[in-house]
């Protein structure tokens, strides 16, 4: 997946119940729901704030996971390159990082309802602390194409307003 | 597995056959044998060999598992702390290292030969460019004690000739 992008948008949702409807009517599936709580670190020798990185382990249902993400390449939406793996335990991995000097800049945690649309993932995330929003994802190559449809699907489903920042960024840095 | 020790010693073998023969007459088990393929990474803003820290992705049969080995604890052991867990596939959490800015510091391959004594695990080692050692290993706390007994046991091997530097250090920087 070297190369690949995560190409994602991020709309504010005032009315999850309207949104339900219309993923319906648009015939997206509903894949699952799951608890997730993020964990980020920021970098021995660099401010990931400056440098626009993430570095993450999310646990959901006791399974971990880790994930890089290197800075946004589009002025619109929140592309960029990411490299996420299994891992085993949380408390090793998190032992491994802490050792080696990255510091916990944050926890996120939310509650993710998970819907299949075409080639796209669409999540409306309720996220502890902060509200609802939907998240519109597509992985690939074609930035611009893929863009597009994005913003169409959050047209048709109601969303017009839309966030660049992390739910990192926006709970501690905002 | 907070504050346990990894307390090893590696003992440089002339005549495996001969090993072999004497962990048969004290009753060590074989467990078995493995290719070990190691990477190991050094630090974006410190440097390991000074602070005496290791950083590895070791595979082993398509398996990939991260270790990170503190400083070392004693003056005649190996002994250090460690947090070693499993990963997902090599390529991925290589690329996250990467772009961590971690680099690549050496490769260390080798055939391993495994036997369990008492609570003690001793390897046949055959790496690649070095030749044949025997490592002789306990995790936990009472370090004067399991020092005591890994070196009781390597002199009932017939093992008289100890090297407390790691595989990556003699291969890269002796």
């Amino acid at each position: 997946m070297s190369d690949m992008l995560e190409i994602e948008i991020k709309c504010y949702c005032d009315d999850d119940e309207k949104v339900r409807k219309k993923l319906s009517e648009i015939g997206a599936g509903f894949i699952e729901k799951r608890r997730e709580s993020d964990v980020y670190f920021n970098h021995p020798s660099r401010d990931f704030k400056e440098t626009d990185e993430a570095l993450r382990l999310r646990n959901v249902n006791g399974k971990c996971r880790i994930t890089y993400k290197g800075p946004k390449v589009s002025l619109i939406t929140k592309a960029r390159i990411e490299h996420e793996t299994e891992t085993g335990d949380f408390t090793t991995i998190r032992n491994i990082l802490l050792s080696l000097g990255f510091v916990e800049s944050g926890v996120v945690e939310k509650d993710r309802h998970i819907f299949s649309y075409r080639t796209m993932e669409i999540s409306i995330d309720y996220v502890d602390g902060l509200g609802i929003f939907v998240e519109i994802e597509q992985i690939g190559r074609l930035k611009d194409k893929i863009e597009k449809e994005l913003f169409d699907t959050a047209s048709k489903l109601g969303l017009t307003k839309f966030e660049r920042r992390s739910y990192l960024q926006l709970k501690y840095f905002s």
